[in-house]
């Protein structure tokens, strides 16, 4: 039986998985995506994930029948270009043959969230529709689109629901423009909205907490820890995340009226149904036919899905 | 050669064409959308403007090989369900039947934007595009779209980018929701934003245009003649309208990544190519990928390509 290699390269963490051909999960690890250097540092880590994945399976890394990669930015052949929200990485850089040179099976790259997409259509939460909204509620906010049980890339970059505009002359966004939802609910643009109230005298528990975990970012995790203990300010900024994400997401569906709606992300999967609850709530007063809404679900694969989702790229 | 009757239903005018096999018009009559009464006394004024249609072309309507009607509302088979911005038609009326009752030929039903969409993907502006969004820039904001070559209705409900969330909290929309791109740029809402302002003191040539003209209502026609006589009140209801319009249709191409851009309907074929310019331009600081935007047009086929479009429910 084939095993293959699945790495889902995130703004803040890399993750990777070896399974086998009927997707069970044979290994898994995960490391932080470099915050400094640039692509071949990210790579160099990316190559060490999955080292670590085949060892926890059990395995060489050149025993695989190939790798599968999601990556942010955009996909040309065997390129990414201009991934945002990694460092350094403005430029366009030759991905799959770094890490075909660094572990030995052929590697094929695909775009991260229409990946996880693809995934949870094919392995998870979306396997009952033909039309599906992937949301990825992480370091920003990625949309992946299955249409008629096809995936819509349009011309390659479609699935920016981050980007729409949910506040006309709104908040900053981490991409320069105004009014995204990103700029409400991505976790980056989360971060740089506590650390502007906390310097204007706001009390928080975030960075204490991200510190005592021995973080340099205030991840999905601290952000979940500091909600459980109460902390005001964390509740403040996610509840205006909550209001962002409904508008927006109820936009998408306005627009395409698909069957069903994935929460993933490293922000939806850790706070998980109670929060995706929340969204479906938030969504609930824009829908536009609210008489039948679509089926919300928090994504089945969790934070493997991206991982899984890219070993796909190997099997078409 | 069989000729096709084609009647567009909007919210402010009714539009009849009879066309040859070729989509020639032989004839066109409008007439305008009852106010009050109900289904029953729109379908008669329907039948009346298909009457004046085949008149103009010279034929009898029974002569006509078929009808096809854009309906604004939900169609379900020979039904309409709930159409808005239509007097006193909350439930359902077999708007079908009816009219083939007061006509003679066969009646078929379809979606007014998705039928004028397909107009211009088939017929008009769209022809060069594989994946296309036609915005319906009238008494409403209606959208349609095309996705590889395909009409694309999702669970029969697709399209409503009227009520694509622009602003949070924002105005209060026609359809009762709040901060809809339709609240600023549609003109039923704008004629209410004119009233409001006027009863707050505020100076406006719209009003006393629309009774030159004989309207009941600030036309399409009476919009754009208070524009050109430089209506201060005029100019900002309709830039603030440009604004809401290009945030919506970026958010838009934003997830879907389309090729074309069709703005058409009431005020966007009678404004023009200025205005979709400058409706393009206001796009553009929304655009995630700002270095290719879609292809922005006016609607080729004009005010008749609604009810070109009818007709083609017929031919499949």
């Amino acid at each position: 039986m084939a095993s293959y290699g699945g790495i889902d390269l995130g703004g803040t963490k890399i993750q990777a998985v070896v399974v086998d051909e009927d997707f069970s999960v044979l290994g898994s690890a995960r490391r932080g995506t470099p915050t400094s250097g640039g692509p071949a540092d990210v790579a160099r880590e990316m190559a060490n994930a999955l080292r670590d994945a085949a060892r926890a399976a059990e395995l060489e890394p050149a025993a695989l029948a190939g790798i599968g990669v999601g990556s942010p930015g955009t996909i040309e052949g065997d390129n990414v270009i201009s991934a945002r929200n990694l460092p350094g990485w403005e430029g366009s850089f030759p991905l799959a043959a770094t890490l075909q040179a660094a572990l030995g099976p052929e590697v094929k790259l695909g775009n991260d969230v229409q990946v996880a997409t693809l995934a949870e259509f094919k392995l998870g939460a979306g396997r009952l529709y033909t039309s599906l909204l992937g949301v990825f509620w992480g370091t920003g906010v990625g949309g992946g689109l299955i249409l008629g049980g096809e995936p819509w890339r349009g011309r390659g970059g479609a699935g920016e629901i981050g980007h729409m505009v949910v506040e006309i002359n709104g908040a900053r966004c981490t991409c320069g423009r105004r009014g995204c939802m990103e700029a409400y609910a991505g976790r980056a643009a989360m971060e740089e909205h506590a650390t502007r109230l906390v310097e204007k005298g706001r009390k928080t528990e975030l960075f204490k907490l991200m510190k005592e975990r021995q973080r340099t970012r205030v991840t999905s995790g601290v952000w979940a820890r500091a909600l459980d203990h109460g902390d005001k300010l964390a509740h403040q900024i996610i509840d205006r995340a909550v209001v962002a994400l409904g508008a927006g997401v109820a936009s998408a569906v306005n627009l395409l009226d698909v069957e069903g709606v994935i929460i993933g992300g490293g922000l939806g999967v850790r706070l998980g149904h109670p929060y995706v609850k929340r969204i479906a709530e938030a969504m609930q007063p824009h829908l536009f036919i609210d008489s039948r809404p679509p089926h919300v679900h928090v994504a089945a694969l969790g934070d493997l899905g991206g991982a899984i989702g890219a070993t796909l790229l190997l099997r078409r």
